[in-house]
Formats: structure tokens, sequence, C-alpha cells
């Protein structure tokens, strides 16, 4: 132990700094200079303890080893950047970093860590006008529940009370909540930063909570196994929410311009999936379509799992119900449909988009296609997503 | 185990649901129809889990037995209704558990158990008209640093445009920050409901992080052993904060009235002391001022530690630096001074609060005290006074 009593090696040294997702006065996790990380969890009685994480953290689990007392360490290459979720298995169990904040990802409470990025400052908190989070409460004639958006407003929409603005409803992915695109996402400098430099037109972003499942009932869980029949009916009945609660519900309470040419959804893997499956049917209502890392439904049949779907020929005249079959037709609708994945997302996703995308165009469907540049299936890839995605919206 | 077995006493049972403050889907915490709680924690190489928290939950902590493979549980006697935090001591490490939301308190992520009040809805959402709570982003010149700060608008807010408001500075206590008025107190719904039955004026709420730590340094603790000196130095740093930076830069961004008659501030706990250290310096801004159960600094030796300081007489003349030492004065400018504390909180705590309102009131200063029935050093107190005071403000 020599090595780490000497410095350098772990725990706080004068090359590192507690990362920004840390809470107020957590030394750990510590970004060091060179971009390695170093975690730390006191447990005296503990016989084994392992950092384990998301996409992005690195190929783990990590084991940690035992300093002194009981504060377990470990120090790790340098993950890519961005946030990354983390946490500790003790003794098997697996617990929360009580150093970082939590974050709500796979359906629980979870501890993150922000990697800063060099150079990177578009989702960076700057001295910009800011637009403002708000909390939107709502009654679900669907659900029977009250439940909770955030709704963005650009900077200025207090000084201009006769302006208004068109909407972009914004969704997170499976295991993640309303509060995804912000806390982790960053949706709100992005915008603000977009909208300063006259790259983005002012907006509405509206963030609301993917699931709809009956009072009681066990939360949609998407799976290699589920049926597509299943998938379906779980996002028809947040489709409901959508239409018949949520959007209604947000007309009434903000100045949205409320025609198809203002309006957009995109979302993010499941909420990539869900946009597609409502914003399709609904043509009416959304000018702008935006799957990011959104798995895509090849064919129509019910019975096939979503692990086999994802290995399907893209039929353009039969996938989601046959709306893209007239392509003309779609093209004078939509002013946009946008699909993108990360270059280092799995094959298998990768595939299903690049092989959706590959056949629209064939079919003379415009499509926009991002390839976010060495990220996988994590937040920094939907930051750069939104960054490329906002500027092309409702313009 | 044959009485567990033969259901009632532990798990999910016909007579129990899951708490409303658990992630979704989590069957525990739940909530027996006589009010006995039940927990488990997933946990098979554990040699003791224990449950603790804070006050309310009972007589901790409560040690956990083995069922079966692994799972870890106890149902304890009824803990009185409201908001309580807690965690699980495993093998004795503090970790939270993840059927539960987190709430920031302990400066750190904490999982929290919402039990109801029979017949209680005050501070539950109902289908009143409902403001909102923003995030408000600003940069301050005293920490250098952009800070958030939750703001409430009234219901009405942005279909009134040029209606400008009063507005209540509401600070949490030691160990919590900006979220804890509405995620652990549910203000937002407390003030919605009493807006709507017109017991209360519509009022802008800002509810700020209250601490301004120097970046790097250590987070400012309280605890019996801290010096005057050091709250002051603390303190004097927020009041900065507070005056130089939050409250100009809400003035800019909301429509508030910005004058002493349309200015409160109150706080709980920590944030009751900020409250007194802060208005009664600044009775030219605060014509309304509330601590809820804050522990109140009788002399002024600034060589005095906290813990001693509770003990002291309160001398109304020399208190805050002399704030009181002119009855008449006072009352003239001061519409409202307002004390609180729940009937089951430490008599340490009671008896400063207590001792302060007699003197106060037997040397002609007006000061309303008000007493939560049965509640201790908690959240459902600080509910209870809240509802109490926002109908005494602004009138």
């Amino acid at each position: 132990m020599l090595l780490l009593v000497a410095g350098g090696a772990d725990g706080a040294t004068p090359d590192s700094a507690p990362a920004a997702s840390n809470v107020p006065g957590a030394q750990t996790p510590s970004i060091h200079a060179d971009g390695r990380v170093t975690f730390t969890l006191e447990a005296p009685k503990a016989g084994t303890v392992e950092l384990a994480g998301g996409d992005g953290l690195g190929q783990g689990p990590f084991p940690m080893t035992r300093q002194g007392k009981g504060a377990w360490s470990v120090t790790i290459p340098a993950p890519v950047p961005g946030f990354h979720y983390y946490w500790f298995m003790l003794d098997g169990v697996r617990v929360n970093d009580p150093g970082s904040r939590t974050y709500f990802g796979y359906s629980q409470e979870t501890s993150g860590i922000e990697i800063p990025q060099p150079g990177a400052d578009f989702y960076a908190i700057r001295s910009v006008p800011h637009g403002q989070v708000r909390e939107h409460w709502y009654l679900s004639s669907v659900t029977g529940e009250w439940r909770r958006a955030l709704v963005y407003t650009p900077a200025g929409y207090d000084d201009h009370p006769t302006q208004r603005y068109p909407l972009l409803l914004l969704q997170h992915g499976m295991g993640e909540d309303e509060s995804g695109w912000t806390r982790q996402g960053k949706a709100q400098f992005i915008l603000d930063n977009l909208i300063a430099a006259h790259k983005a037109v002012p907006m509405i972003v509206v963030m609301d909570r993917g699931y709809a499942d009956p009072p009681g009932a066990a939360p949609f869980a998407l799976s290699d196994n589920l049926g597509l029949a299943a998938i379906r009916t779980a996002f028809t009945r947040f489709e409901a929410v959508v239409m018949e609660d949520l959007l209604p519900s947000i007309d009434r309470s903000y100045r949205t311009i409320p025609d198809q040419a203002h309006r957009a959804m995109a979302g993010l893997s499941m909420g990539g999936m869900q946009t597609l499956f409502i914003a399709l049917r609904h043509l009416d209502t959304f000018a702008y379509i935006a799957s990011l890392s959104g798995p895509v439904s090849g064919g129509s049949d019910a019975n096939q799992s979503f692990g086999a779907s994802l290995g399907a020929r893209f039929d353009v005249a039969r996938a989601y119900d046959g709306a893209f079959a007239d392509p003309a037709g779609f093209n004078a609708r939509v002013k946009l449909l946008w699909m993108g994945a990360g270059s280092a997302e799995s094959p298998r996703l990768r595939t299903s988009i690049e092989g959706a995308v590959e056949a629209l165009h064939a079919a003379g469907v415009q499509v926009v296609y991002y390839q976010s540049p060495g990220t996988a299936h994590e937040w920094q890839t939907w930051r750069n997503d939104l960054n490329d995605l906002a500027p092309r919206l409702f313009r």
C-alpha cells in the first residue's frame, strides 16, 4: 500500500476534484486531472465491495479494495465524458453512494457521476438568459391520478405575455421519469444556450412521466421477451394520457400555438419508441417527430417479441400501421422525421435504427439521421441529439 | 415464524398498501390499516440489518429479521402521521431503501416515508387551481457560483400579467436544501389550498439553498459545540447572498411588490435561526418574520457555544443586536413576529423558544406563538406551521 500512501493513485489528491454530481462537501467520487475517477465507500464489516454502473462507466464491475480501517476504494480508468449511473455492490446488495446526488434511473433512485467533456459547454449553465423549468400537475382522466409533468418555458416567457410558442414533448427512457431530461440531460441549459445564440427558436418543452399503468398494477417494464402486443397496450394507454389529458392541460396553462405546425414529439430509447408509436398515429397533431436511440419496430406482427422485432427487416409499407405507405403524402405532412443513435451503441440497436433509415430513404421518405460521435446508450448521446435536433424544429 | 406465514404481521397483505413516498411499483414500505408499517430489504449475506430514522418514526433503531432466502423485514408500531426520514443499517453501513424515493436530508439523499393523517387534507393535492414551482438559477456575486432557488407562483400568475404579488422567503433546515419545502413539506399544495379557500392571499414563495460556503470549503454544519461567532460568519455570508443576489434576481424575474410591507421571511429550525438573524437586521426589507422550531439566541456573547446559548435567558434589550430594545418602535415597523414549535419537541428547544416568546411578550413586543399539537422536530410540525402562518401574511 506504500504507493497509495505516497499519493496519486487513490483518494483526494491535489490533482483531483469532487464530481459536480456529488452532494455538497463529498470528496469522492473525485475526478483526476487525467480523467481517472476514484470512488470510496465506508464499510468496515463488508466482505466484498464492487463498483458497477451503466454504459459509459467502463468495463465493470470494478472490485474495490479495503483501505485501512474500513474505507473501500477503487480508481477506474477515465470514463467517457457525460453522465453515468453507478452503484456499489456491498456484499451483493446494490446500494447508492452517500457522496452522490441520486437520479431516477433503473426504476429507482440511483447514484450518478458527471464526467466533464473538455471544450464542450453546450450543456453548461452559462451567462445567457435562462428559461424556467416548472412543475405542472394535472389530473388524468385515463389513470384517475394526479400526474406531474415538467415544463420548460424559454427566457422572456413572462416578459412577453401575449407571445405564443411552439411545443416540444420530450420523453425519457425506460426506468427513468419526467426529471431525466433536466437532471441527467441538462435539456434546459442546452435550450437556453441554443436560443440565446439564435440557433433554435424559443419553444415550450413538456416532459412527462412516460408510464400510465393502471393503479396498483405492476409497472410497465420493457424486455426482450415482452410481446409487441403488450407494448402496444401500454403505449396506447400513455397515448391516451398525452392526447386527452396532458396536451389539453398544457394548452390551458401555457401560451402554446395549438396546431400541427407548432408541435413536436421526441423521446429517447423507450421514449423514442413511444414517439414513433404516438406521433405517427397523430400526424394531424405533430409535424416534427424524433426518435433518439429508439428501437424501431419494423414489422407489424403483434405476436412477435420485442427482442425478435429488433432484427426484423423494416417494411416501409406495413410498419407503424402504414404511416409511411405513401411517402409523398408523408413528406407533405411531416416537416421533420429525425432518427439518431450513438456510434458506440450496440450493433443490434444501431442496425435496427439504421436499417429503418435506409429503408425509409430508399422508399422516398425524408428522414434525417444523426450519429452522436463515440457515445453509447447514455445521456451524452441524447444531449448531443437534442443539440442537433432543437435547431431543426419549427423552422 | 408460523404467525408471520399466517399473514398479517409482515409483508404485503390485503390490509396494507405501499406508501405514497415509494417509487412506483415498490410494495414496501407498506402501511397497514392499523397504522403499523412494514419495511423490507433483500440482503442475503448480511449479518445484521436495522431500520433507523428521524424524529417521528418511533423509538428505533428497529432490528430486522431474516425471512427465508435473504429478505429482511420488520413491522413497526404506527408512527405519528407525516413525513419521516429513514434508512437501513446494513452491517453497520447506512443505506437507503431501494423502494423509496429519496429526499435531501442529513446532507445526503435519504429515504423517506409519508404516513397519512386521517382527516387532514390541507397538504394534499386537490382539485383547486394550482400554482407552479419553478427552478430559478442565479449567479451569486458572493459565492461566484450558479445557485438554484425554487419559486412558487400562485394559480393565475400567468393569466394576470400585470398583477404583482407579495413575497415570502421560506427556508429549510440543517442538512436539507431548497427542495425540502416542496418535496417533504408540500408547501405548494398547502398554499394552493389556502389561496383557493381565500384563507391566504396569493403570494410568491422563494425557497433557496440556505448555505453559502466558500467554494471548496467544508459545508457549514450546526452543532452544539459550534461557537456563535462561527454561526454569525456563516449566516452573514448567506445574508449577503439573499440581500445582494437572490432578492434582486427575483425582483427582476418575477412580479413582486418590492417594498417592506410585501416581504416576509420564514424558516424552519436552522432556517428559523437564519430568519431571525437576517430579517431582524433588515427591518426595512421584511415586515413579516417567522421562526418555525428555530433555536433562539438569547444573549449576544460571541464566545458562547450554540449548545450553551440555548439555555441562556433571553435578554430582550441585547438579543439580536438590540432589535427588540424599543418594543413600541419594533411593533410599529413589524407587522408580524411569529414563533412556533411542536408540542412534542425537545424541552430544550421548546424552552428556548417559549422563553423568548414570554420575555418578548413581557417587554411589550407583539409576538404570535403557535404550538403544533403532538408533533416533534419534523415536517408535520412545519406543515401545520405554514398552514397557520400563511393566512396571517400580507393582511
